[in-house]
């Protein structure tokens, strides 16, 4: 099936208090809507991720969806089974209204005159699709990892009752300094970059050289240490030709995401995106992460993956914690796995018996 | 006490068969040398480190030696009983001939047409320091952190009998996969800074974007996930104009760093002593890292931070392993600081009593 855009012709308005004119999301279904209409899960992507999570729509795809692993019929999100709805977040550059799309009334994108998106304004902006264009009156379930997993925290706090369940994979509360900090030197490497102009470039012709460094360095953070030396180690590049020639086969690698990332991905995108994860934070003025969730009706599952440490298990389990101070039925699973943050993005059959078994219980 | 030039007048063949005219290193020396000629202790410094590690010159310097709290009188490493001996390494871009110095018989800089350097390299200049200069016929200890430690492994395998005793903190016998990746990133960063030219940018002009990019993300492998919770956690910056303008406190901080290492330190110098750190891997072709080690006379202590995630502890036990192996007589010690990398260079009694213990038995 090929992607929809969902157009929402009516002012909306952001967290902030800013607004727009009207918004477009991007977004795919897999699977048939029941006739109770209850059989909807709506998948939320990370950062860079998209619309498009599951199944090959044309020759032209060079790779199936970002989920493909997980969605699809037979599989732990069995598509003959549920109606799966995947959209491109509010604020995003892949079909959605964000700072790429062009302003209403100009020739020009919003730039940096797009309002700031928080975590909550994605969810918002879903949950009109879900319920203006797709007619559904609850979700059986909402899934996602990292950023998809706070959009799905969000979705139970933001509607109690709409949402029967959420998986909450690789995700946190709140992010540490740490994990603000490699964001905030990737936005220094973007605006930095003369190419930025504070953010009024030309389409095409943006800050490709800071975007690039940026999306090197937070790759190495969805890694882990272990996981790359099992990939790379310390292997040679077999060709140099100058002196500072890639040279180790995780330099090429890096160079090559690097690159590869600043084809599909708009450098303002990136910075709305990660402040949009920055700021999010459900522990808000008392302090007490489980004051978030006082009014939540959803069953939730929570996985943590032992290598992740931009978003460690001690964040993970401190969220399963609070949900279950907080009265919410909540599991928490921890798996050994080596590959760092992106962990749940892979092909890992405890982890798909841990979904399936969670949405079939 | 100032700084001092040794200037070596004839050629210096590096490792990798190329060499220069002649070289200059810029060292300090604290303390007296006694009759015997015996007290000298060698000091190494780490990637962005110099010649200056303690004591106040004049009123203009705004900050005392790098370490400071450890060399000093009556400090752990006693200047009023060991000859404390600090040179700027070779490759470097604070006295000692490296990239940045003017290349014999022309007005520019050497740039990239000086050559790869290695630590065994830098460990070969400063024995003819120490030999040819200062006329001592053995070293009481060569101490050292991180690419220090380096080089003190180094020294005990390249000269052994010369050197009596080694201390290496947080250090590694090879780098992994990760951290090598971390300094690709920050090379990539330099080298697609317009302003790197081909590493022939004019003096004072370099690549000043790129440079900053890559001390902030480095300076975060330096500390620690912990560390930076306790010191900056989610703290707000006060005054914001723009949209993207330094929010969170750890902003702000490594936007400091990244601007004031670039008044100290030169970007093509930055290319060739990662490089060097990248490529040193004293495993050999056996693999097996006790073989480097089978004709070392030195006595050795090695120190790991359990917060250190660039050169882990896992990696200073394999090093201390190894060097039991070989049937070096090595002590190990762990301490428990929240500070990561950077903790040996930080206020540590913990230290200071192994320092100073190991010194004087």
């Amino acid at each position: 099936m090929q992607w929809h855009d969902f157009h929402h012709p009516a002012p909306f308005v952001f967290e902030s208090g800013e607004s727009i004119p009207s918004f477009t999301l991007r977004y795919e279904t897999y699977g048939r809507l029941n006739a109770e209409r209850s059989n909807g899960i709506l998948i939320c992507h990370a950062l860079s991720g998209d619309h498009h999570c599951a199944g090959v729509h044309s020759i032209h795809d060079r790779k199936p969806g970002w989920w493909n692993n997980i969605i699809g019929p037979g599989k732990p999100i069995d598509t003959n089974r549920w109606f799966v709805i995947c959209s491109n977040c509010l604020g995003g550059c892949q079909g959605s209204t964000g700072p790429s799309s062009i302003k209403p009334g100009t020739n020009r994108p919003y730039d940096l005159s797009f309002p700031d998106v928080t975590v909550r304004d994605m969810v918002r902006a879903q949950k009109l699709l879900i319920e203006h264009e797709l007619g559904l009156p609850s979700l059986y379930a909402v899934v996602g990892g990292s950023m998809g997993g706070m959009q799905g925290l969000q979705w139970m706090i933001e509607y109690p009752g709409f949402v029967q369940r959420v998986i909450a994979l690789a995700t946190t509360a709140r992010q540490g300094a740490q994990a603000i900090a490699f964001d905030a030197v990737g936005r220094a490497a973007i605006m930095q970059d003369p190419a930025w102009r504070e953010g009024s470039y030309e389409p095409g012709k943006g800050p490709n050289v800071g975007l690039a460094i940026a999306r090197m360095m937070a790759h190495i953070t969805y890694l882990s240490d272990k996981g790359m030396d099992l990939k790379f180690g310390r292997s040679r590049h077999a060709v140099r030709v100058k002196r500072f020639d890639p040279e180790f086969e995780v330099e090429s690698y890096l160079r090559y995401q690097g690159q590869s990332f600043i084809n599909r991905f708009d450098a303002n995108t990136y910075l709305y995106i990660t402040k949009a994860i920055n700021r999010f934070d459900l522990y808000g003025e008392s302090g007490r992460l489980e004051d978030a969730f006082r009014a939540v009706k959803s069953r939730c599952l929570v996985v943590g993956f032992t290598s992740d440490w931009l978003f460690t298990p001690e964040q993970n389990r401190e969220l399963a914690h609070a949900l279950l101070r907080a009265g919410v039925p909540v599991s928490y699973a921890q798996l050994d796995m080596t590959l760092g943050h992106d962990s749940f993005l892979v092909h890992a059959p405890e982890l798909y018996r841990l979904v399936s078994g969670f949405l079939d219980s």
